[in-house]
């Protein structure tokens, strides 16, 4: 176990990432625009590399740790960019939460030239990044994932096989992504409604935990919300980004949606209320103005 | 430990609640409309009573178990009531869900005869009833809960203390199945997209139950739709009906919900399609066509 991995785009994940694979003895050579986080990944032992390319120069496989389609395809087709780098047979990990037909066209180009594309949107956060136990939804050709197994397995203890055609694991997310944005929303309404009716927020949340309207997202947020804790390790924009990608998607396939709308709609209220660099817990205090 | 507790409406909840007592040294005296519930808890030693007034008549606490508030009136002030056949000072356990403005002035006739009223609506289900591990929801003076925490602790080893009025238990409990509702439906929802995207729904509910998107209640009923098990343990009714409460709740506290109504209508549109006697997992079905 252990080759050579490039990484482009060091951040939250993209960082948690390179420290895992360093635990776990690959070679990794980082690249990212904001040089400290390349520093971290170097006092780790990563190699730092100047562009995309000289990070994807002899790795058997780049993780792409960007976030969103147009930083994907600038690190991958751009100048300097990765994919002329790579050796015929290396992959590329496409890890953002991207629309599905943005990985379906990049995973097309990137088999013109002889790469394969493993679609592997994250879920779980920079601690589950770090130490291998974030969930990763991967879609990609059989033979791919066999010779690719081992990397995928030391990067997540939980890698759901959703597919076979890249696009299926941005398709998984998004579903995934919508399902909590409602969930989220649908607490935060409960809560503001439990206290407009004279109710204690935190004693009705040691309820719901306990009963029926139990979420994961909802106690999250809302233990957080309840403690006037807004610091961002969500920020609203996310979901609000990636509500929008689901619906879209939704759309282009025909089905008409009933409550994500609803939640997307709030994730904007939330941005137009000045609210776009707190967490998304901040979805509390918007619904107490309703 | 262990006097007298009379029992009107011995269905699912309140049979479980009978055959609990009974199992804990507790005198029980039942009465139901349905002949064979009764014999049910007689075989577990309870004693048969023929009107509310013969259930109540020397109990030093009367749990009523029917299903909505105009049977709650009928059971405690119709004719052969319980609350006439009630010694002073003896506690109504209220325990259906309903308005809470209903258990305002349903509290508020107890008092006037002397009789100290206990809001307490229960989540989990029959079996856990039977048990003992179902969540009570009591808001009551503190008196009463202190005189009647014998009682309240042998029911349930979940007792939330939401409030002291009379009230806030319903607020509670609507505030919970307000949220259920939302999750659920935005489970169905979830599900539905991700098989008009293509994706394997059973797949897609394995990364949700490990993601953020995981809810209680999304889990539990999309697990038995996706095996098209719609036998009802929840009927669609149920939620149609607490999700309607609660909104009427927050309408007249001035709140404007946005998730709850598009929650509401689902329910509403699977009582339309003829779902009305199918387990609330047919939510699935409904989205399917959307």
């Amino acid at each position: 176990m252990g080759g050579t991995i490039g990484i482009v785009g060091v951040g939250n994940m993209g960082g948690g990432m390179a420290g895992r694979l360093r635990d776990r003895g690959w070679q990794v050579q980082v690249c990212d625009l904001v040089a400290s986080r390349v520093v971290a990944c170097v006092k780790h032992g990563a190699r730092a590399a100047a562009t995309p390319a000289e990070a994807a120069a002899g790795a058997e496989a780049l993780i792409v740790g960007v976030v969103d389609a147009a930083e994907m395809h600038e690190v991958l087709f751009g100048a300097m960019g990765a994919a002329a780098a790579l050796a015929p047979g290396a992959a590329v990990l496409l890890c953002p939460t991207v629309a599905p037909r943005d990985v379906e066209r990049i995973a097309a180009a990137l088999a013109d030239r002889g790469l394969a594309a493993i679609d592997a949107p994250m879920s779980g956060g920079p601690a589950r990044a770090r130490d291998g136990s974030m969930s990763l939804m991967v879609a990609c050709a059989d033979a791919v994932f066999e010779a690719r197994r081992d990397l995928l397995e030391t990067l997540s203890s939980k890698v759901f096989r959703v597919g076979t055609r890249p696009g299926d694991g941005a398709r998984t997310k998004l579903v995934n992504n919508l399902l909590a944005g409602i969930n989220l929303a649908g607490a935060a309404e409960a809560l503001a409604l439990a206290e407009r009716l004279g109710l204690d927020a935190g004693r009705t949340l040691d309820v719901i935990e306990q009963s029926s309207g139990q979420s994961w997202i909802g106690s999250d947020r809302m233990r957080r919300a309840l403690a006037g804790d807004y610091a961002p390790r969500a920020h609203v924009t996310l979901l609000q980004k990636d509500t929008r990608l689901a619906l879209e998607a939704a759309l282009a396939a025909g089905f008409r949606p009933s409550l994500g709308p609803a939640a997307h709609e709030a994730f904007n209220r939330a941005v137009a209320a000045g609210d776009a660099e707190l967490d998304d817990a901040a979805l509390l205090r918007l619904f107490r103005k309703q």
